[in-house]
C-alpha cells in the first residue's frame, strides 16, 4: 500500500546556502495533494533534481520571511509562468509576501500566466488556512525573532473499506459500493438488513504531519499537535549551545525531542541545523535522550509514513 | 604577467535555472577591482564554488529586472550580513531594485551589517556611474522587453614602467622614481637633462570589457564600444530561430558577432544561451561566419585577457 504521507527534504540547513547544503524547503505528499512548504533560494533546482513535477504543486505555505526560507520563491512563480502553466498557485505566508511579489512582478513587467492567490497571515493563535475533502490545513504560531507559523497537514478520515468478497457473495448491486464506503446499511431484496461493520473494514487511521521551522522551544506546540504522525522540528543548535537560542529565536536538539515527548508524536524529524556542525548524528543522539523515533533530516531524503 | 582582465562566469544560460545550468552572473576581475555583473539565483553558491572571495566584490551590476539577471541578489545581500562584512557595498541597476530590496530587509526585520548604497539608473543614454584612478564604468543602453543596460568597463591608461637598470646606472634617488613613472623627465646633479623615454617603458595597453545581456540586435552598441578589449554579447538564438528575437528582445550568434565585426573589439564571447540548445558549438561555428575569435561561455569558464 502507498504511503498516505511523505517528506521529500529538497533542503535543511540554516542561513546561507552552502555548497550542497540547501536552505530550507520540502514537499509534502498527503493523499492526492502535493504541497510546498518553505522555498529557500535554489529550490526549483532541488524540485527538478528530486523529480518533483512542477504541475502538482498548487499550494505553497511559506513560515516566515527569512531569506533562508523564502528567496526561492519568485523563481518558482516565475519559472512556473515561462512553463506556461495555466492552474492556479496559492502562496500562504506573512503579511507582507503579496506586496514583495507583486512589486518584482510589475518590475519586471511580468504577468503570471496562471492565476496567482494569497493568503496573507497575521494571526497569533491557530487558524485554518485551507481545507477540502482529504485535509485541513492549520497555522501553528511558532516563537521566533520575526512573526513565523508552522503548519499542522491533517488528514480526514477516510471511507470505509469495502470487503469485496462478500459484497459480492450476497450479490450487492455495485450501484450502492459508494453508500456503504460511507458508513450506510444495506437492506437486501429479502428483506435482510446487512449491517455496514459486516461488509467493510475500518479506514487507515488519518495521518497528520507538523512542520515547525523556525521556533525557539515552544510548549504551546505540543498542545496543539497531539498525536501527530511525523513532526519535523528546527534544530539548530546542539544544546552545548543553547545560550544561543534565546538572541536567535531557535531550538535545540533536546527542546525538540521535548515537544516530541510531549505532543506523543509517532516520529520526530529534525532539520535546520547550524552549518557550524560537522556531525549531525550528534543531534540525534541528543534528541535520542529524551525521545525515541528520531530522524535526521538531510538534502535529497524521503520520508514516508 | 598577470592578466589585466579575467572574466570568470558563474552562470551564462537563459531563462529558468536548470540542473547544473546556471542563469547568469559573472565575475569580472580589472586591475585592483572585483566586479560582480548581474546575479541570478545560486549566484552565492557560484561564488563559493568558483572560489571567490566575497569581501572583494565591493560593486554589483544589474542589467535589468528579469528574474534570471537578478533572484539571487537578496540572497548574497543577506549571506554578507550574516558574515558580519562591514565594507561599503553598492549595487548598479534600474530604477525600482532599491524598492525591492529595502521593502524584504524591512519585512525580514534585517538590516546589513554595511552601508549598503543604490545607484538607480535610469537613463536612455550611456553615462558615466562609476570611476576612480584605475577604471570608468559607463552605461551601454540596451534594447530589451524591459528597460535594461549593459556595461563598458573600461581601463585608464596605467604609469609608465621604470627602466630600473638604466636608473641605477645613472645614480638617479628612488625618491624621483614615482615623478619618471607618471612621465616626468630627471635632471642629474650635473645639470644632464634625462628624457623620460630614455629611462622609461611604454605602459600596458589600457584593456576594456563591455557586457551587453539582454538586448536585441542594436547597431549602437558597437559605435559606443570600439576596440574594446573583449566583447560579451548574449545569443540567445541561432540564426534558424531568428523570428523569435523581436517578441522576447534576444539576439543570434550572428547579430553578436556582427556587433564585435563592427565594434573590432578583440575577443567575442557568447552567453545567455537558450536551454533548448544542446550543442553550444553550433553558436560558435555561426558567429565566426562573421567574426573570427569567438569564445562561448560555459558555467565555471575564467577568461583572462
Amino acid at each position: 500500500m502507498s504511503p498516505q504521507l511523505s517528506i521529500t527534504i529538497l533542503g535543511c540547513y540554516a542561513a546561507a546556502p552552502g555548497t550542497f547544503k540547501n536552505p530550507t524547503s520540502q514537499v509534502l505528499g498527503i493523499r492526492n495533494h502535493m504541497f510546498l512548504i518553505d522555498c529557500g533560494e535554489g529550490t526549483q533546482v532541488s524540485l527538478r533534481l528530486n523529480k518533483v513535477k512542477f504541475s502538482r504543486i498548487k499550494h505553497i505555505f511559506i513560515s516566515h520571511l527569512h531569506g533562508d526560507h523564502f528567496f526561492g520563491l519568485m523563481g518558482v512563480i516565475t519559472t512556473f509562468s515561462l512553463l506556461k502553466r495555466t492552474a492556479p498557485l496559492t502562496i500562504y505566508g506573512p503579511k507582507g509576501i503579496k506586496e514583495i511579489i507583486l512589486l518584482q512582478l510589475k518590475l519586471s513587467q511580468g504577468f503570471t500566466s496562471y492565476p496567482l492567490h494569497f493568503k496573507e497571515l497575521e494571526s497569533k493563535s491557530p487558524e485554518v488556512i485551507y481545507e477540502d475533502e482529504v485535509v485541513t490545513v492549520t497555522t501553528i504560531p511558532l516563537k521566533h525573532r520575526v512573526y513565523a507559523n508552522g503548519y499542522f497537514f491533517q488528514e480526514k478520515e477516510g471511507d470505509r473499506k469495502l470487503d469485496i468478497n462478500k459484497a459480492l457473495n450476497l450479490n450487492i448491486d455495485n450501484a450502492y459500493f459508494n453508500k456503504i464506503k460511507q458508513g450506510g446499511d444495506i437492506t437486501l431484496e429479502d428483506g435482510t438488513v446487512i449491517d455496514n461493520k459486516d461488509i467493510t473494514f475500518d479506514p487507515l487511521p488519518p495521518k497528520s504531519y507538523a512542520y515547525c521551522s523556525d521556533t525557539a522551544y515552544k510548549p504551546e506546540i505540543a498542545t496543539q499537535i497531539q498525536g501527530a504522525t511525523a513532526l519535523y522540528h528546527e534544530a539548530t543548535f546542539l544544546e552545548s549551545h543553547e545560550h544561543l537560542c534565546k538572541p536567535t529565536g531557535h531550538s535545540t536538539a533536546k527542546q525538540a525531542a521535548q515537544i516530541a515527548l510531549d505532543a506523543k508524536v509517532g516520529n520526530l524529524i529534525l532539520g535546520h541545523y547550524s552549518t557550524r556542525y560537522r556531525n549531525l548524528e550528534l543531534f540525534k543522539e541528543e534528541a535520542r535522550t529524551i525521545f525515541e523515533i528520531v530522524h535526521l533530516a538531510d538534502d535529497g531524503t524521503v520520508f514516508t509514513f
